[in-house]
């Protein structure tokens, strides 16, 4: 590892903290009530956006070479199918639990990889394709997941006042 | 500069400008009319937010040590006053010429800066400081921007349906 590698991981990771660290405030203050309102009129409800955060953030597990996913059975409902589609949603109490236990697994492996192993390809990209562009790395996908994560906590404090 | 710079600067310009595309494509749907919407009832209508972000990405461009702001007139209505607080905003046909200038601008300094360059300090922090603390770089600030523009996106997406 060289120490730019390790000022770069450290950026990404800061971001990725620090919007996992909003998010969750945010979570805390919100009741389990306010996560059955639609974010928006006709929009998706917040017990929809927390359930496809923790199933996006579960499937990091795999894509980041950490392990395999917790909650398989998330898939369906937050990923497959849209918002109302699916009628017995797992409970809010059963989301705010898998959301936690997910993030902080992946906190852990996280905060265990060497800066060098960033900068090795994800799961979804083969060895080849990956030599021709090795900006597809592990890295880049906390990147792109920081963003995905800031772009629906926008939407979940418009639950705040309702 | 190094291979390691080069890369980690398109890694973090690629988030940047996929935001940006992201947000051009759908400022494109939305009529003049769905920016004097809320984004949500009693919340930040669509032409606050879209000279919120002008004025953020406006101010990017000295504190990334690139040039001075293009329009100042616009940080009194969106970064020191909330939406409805301020009677006679700019147009959206304004707004919207100002948030393409200010992207073109940004992104033209941004593609000519050389890669070492985004390891030095931004405006906001003293040569002192920046010593002890070399994470808190120009390509930091971009990180950080990254996700808020994509926090603001995910809030002008639901003025889409109306």
């Amino acid at each position: 590892m060289s120490d730019q590698q390790g000022l770069f991981v450290k950026m990404a990771l800061d971001a990725w903290n620090n919007e996992i660290k909003f998010t969750n405030a945010l979570l805390d203050k919100l009741t389990d009530e306010q996560f059955m309102h639609e974010v928006a009129p006709t929009r998706n409800r917040g017990i929809y956006l927390l359930g496809h955060l923790t199933a996006v953030h579960d499937r990091l597990l795999p894509l980041l070479r950490f392990q395999d996913v917790m909650y398989p059975d998330l898939s369906k409902p937050f990923l497959d199918e849209a918002d109302k589609a699916v009628a017995d949603l797992p409970s809010v109490v059963q989301l705010r639990e898998q959301w936690k236990a997910v993030n902080t697994t992946l906190t852990d492996h996280m905060g265990r990889l060497p800066a060098a192993d960033w900068f090795t390809r994800h799961a979804s990209i083969s060895e080849e394709d990956f030599a021709k562009e090795p900006h597809r790395n592990r890295l880049n996908v906390v990147l792109s997941r920081t963003s995905h994560l800031a772009n629906h906590r926008g939407q979940l404090v418009l639950l705040t006042l309702r």
